[in-house]
């Protein structure tokens, strides 16, 4: 499977924040990250950067977080 | 190997821009696409959407494309 481990760039500084992803979408003005099990996180942030060999996500931070 | 194919999202049109993109990264204001052999698409978009048991990702667009 394809599933992605999820970081979150605070101002340079990566910071892990979900595994084994496999959905990111727009939920209003946020990002609804899913994982394999259904798990559902929702952040302020948008995705900036996708490597699917390294199964890594970047996300930017918007609004207040 | 997870490649993805990517759609731009165009007024809610999707337009299938690019086959067995295994990165998507920030280029300027632009976004940098590379598919499995190592080609390249610089594009007006920003990554949208990413559904990776589907194998694809959507961007929308940005500027003047």
């Amino acid at each position: 499977m394809c599933e992605a481990v999820v970081f979150l760039n605070r101002g340079g500084e990566l910071e892990r924040i979900m595994d084994d992803v496999v959905e990111l979408k727009p939920e209003g003005d946020k990002l609804l990250l899913v994982d394999v099990f259904g798990e559902q996180k929702l952040v302020s942030a948008r995705i900036s950067e996708v490597e699917l060999m390294d199964h890594r996500v970047v996300l930017s931070e918007t609004g207040e977080g």
